[in-house]
């Protein structure tokens, strides 16, 4: 079966996206990386140092993954412009993930600032993927922005609470063109898989792998469950019902 | 990463449990069972023409697989013990899922009938694995009459509708020691991952493969997802949090 | 409108049940009964000084409510049935929840003893309400062995929980001709509400009202709550929908 | 207990808003309004002939509400505008709800349109109540524009799903000063209880009393949920637990 996933130009094989913050080391966040088998690793800009090539961060993401530096530590949608201007001018290349927050107790991101920054970055030949708080027209509007993809989050960064605004992202997936990536929140496999069993054509996992006990293993799981969900997506999943319905023939066995 | 599961003196490296039920035919429930990596699948006895070696379904069942015939069809324990004798004595070996229902709506098993047949066959030698109501005292009973492992019901069967016994199913795989395997009720690859994530020993699916417009590549998806939960579960999943928590750093970085 | 709950020969304008554990004192107690409006108390007998009825809680339980003794602290069918012979003959009436526990750490009933002791009271005379956990095919056995009405636990006692065993819950509901009773794990007067809108015939609350900062207050909450749930059931809830339905007309209005 | 909700230098004693439309007449919908008990009722403006004042839905809605006109139909700030000025011209107060909605098959609000909306029309002296897709930092802006509440919706319009966007309702709630008034979706009184438990100030409905079997009834239902729900909040809910805690003493009663 083909199915590769297409932004911004190149086609993927997997649907899985990873953050980079929060592992214990850089040779943990390197390993779970390559098990992950992820092809678009995202990094907070703020944590290259960009005077220091020889030891930043970026030494040890592997070679051939598609580098989505993001605009972590960005108030305003100046202040992501800048940053983004900044991470493509240090050879990071020239897709970035817009994140502009001012709320430092949820973290939640500032969609109208959000959807300014997509618009100058989209018209500056950037692959822009906006962070959003999920909201059908503000999607609309980053959309027309020029976003290249949508990520909503599915509960507050960190949270491992899983896909807590359902509603709107299955609402998001069933009437936007444009790829839909669930960014936040995710805590299990099984939400990954959730998230691609409703149509999402990519999860983007940072916490839940780097906070488990055995970050690399489960970064292994989230690659699987991610699999698992896309597939079945693919393979159209049955009707529920409300009543049983047998698997097995029920009556005149023994008359 | 040795992680065998154990029942019956037997060992498996698959952790889902696959029906025969609802497939439109033969070839496609091999295909299914193949790419489902399932090592044990049950089959009702009634679907087994015993008087026709040479037709019967049985034949379309992969032959190393552990074969679990079920009493699907009993009412009784009485019903439920005349049938794992037949089974037995028809070569299909010396497991058995006991199911006894005669709720013909819901299809909910009877504990108290199922415990009856459990002890029974337990003497005489059966791996006795029981389809139940989740209920801790039950499963405490089931466990005392001999059962090798226990199997409640997430669901009513083929309802497609997921863990929605999750509350109890929880406390019993906490309080067990027997394997607690969830059947009846899982509708996708992410309830599948749930189950193992939560700590089941394994799962069992039918319907949500059988009723997919894909079985084969459904039970593909089943075969990752479950390894995906059970990975997740061994590799200890981060803890949840109410307010978020920067993956990035998020202060002073335009400063 | 003349909706009155029946059981054992009364009848009861109010559905919500409560219970007499953890309060402050008696004089809390008693004021928050009288607020809940409720007409049916349950007391534990091991509360109830037989010795001394000058100082015993039943005086400040009102009078006119219907008291109903129940065999916490019971093991087995025969600690049960010894505990509602005394309460009986201390004159606590001849009502009795049946409350068989041996697991010490869920608090879940143990439904088989429940069958056994209900079978025994009934035919002595006794009005007999299990206390069970959600199980169609017990509940039926409960009901063919003489009890009264059904209480299936919504969680574990005392987790404020809500209705976790919602599934099996509504099943009974909709199977059962007896009144079905939400006992446990009732937390919130939502969650009244929610088992009345089920189909419950009443509920029973205890720690949600004992441990609230103000036990009188919300006394009076889950009495509105639970007759909210029951008008709402009587009216009959409109249908839900997967898409919007205008409230307001929209099209051409500054055409 | 004094607990008035405070909005437009008005006080009210109810915390349930009404719509008006759906009903199946107006006699219907003026019993179903005073049985609510509510005192601001929403109207839409494109229901009132305002050249034919004898005849139109006003003269059916009680005197002494508040009347609350919604620009529904708008699809822009300026049609908004244009409405708003349009009711306030009619004699129908300075109070106006906004809706802006281009989406026609989840009604979903713009959330940009309408805080461009809510800041012309604060100025010119109205109280502004805008409605809108849940999410903290549109409504921060909304309250800078000078909005007198926030309507978040709980779900689509008319759908009857209940509160599917609890998450971000929940830190609205708790993290604004404007009081937080959950609008659509509510479909059952357990929901406005639940809405109302969760610290919301109010919440209106209109679908779930309007499509019921008994309007008038269940707006009835509808107000002593709201107040069950605000009583419930007022009083301190008590902890939630994982394990069982004994409502009753449990050990060595018989010994």
């Amino acid at each position: 079966m083909n199915d590769q996933l297409h932004i911004g130009g190149k086609a993927f094989e997997s649907r899985l996206f990873v953050g980079t913050g929060k592992f214990a080391d850089h040779k943990q966040m390197k390993e779970a990386i390559e098990q992950s088998r992820s092809e678009v690793v995202t990094v907070a800009l703020r944590r290259v140092d960009i005077r220091k090539p020889d030891e930043h961060i970026l030494n040890d993401i592997p070679q051939d993954v598609t580098l989505m530096p993001n605009t972590s530590g960005a108030r305003s949608a100046e202040e992501a412009i800048r940053i983004a201007r900044l991470a493509k001018a240090s050879g990071m290349g020239n897709w970035i993930k817009i994140e502009v927050i001012s709320d430092q107790k949820y973290l939640l991101p500032d969609n109208e600032e959000t959807t300014r920054a997509t618009e100058v970055l989209a018209k500056e030949g950037f692959v822009v993927l906006p962070y959003m708080s999920p909201d059908l027209m503000a999607a609309k509007r980053m959309q027309e922005a020029g976003a290249a993809a949508i990520m909503p989050l599915g509960a507050p960064i960190g949270s491992n609470r899983g896909i807590r605004m359902k509603e709107m992202i299955q609402i998001m997936i069933d009437e936007m063109e444009l790829p839909i990536i669930v960014d936040a929140g995710i805590g299990k496999p099984s939400e990954a898989a959730e998230a691609m069993e409703m149509g999402a054509s990519a999860v983007l996992v940072n916490t839940a792998i780097a906070t488990a006990d055995n970050p690399v293993e489960m970064a292994k799981a989230f690659d699987l469950a991610v699999k698992a969900g896309r597939l079945a997506y693919l393979s159209g999943l049955g009707p529920t019902s409300m009543r049983a319905n047998a698997s097995s023939p029920l009556t005149g066995f023994l008359k």
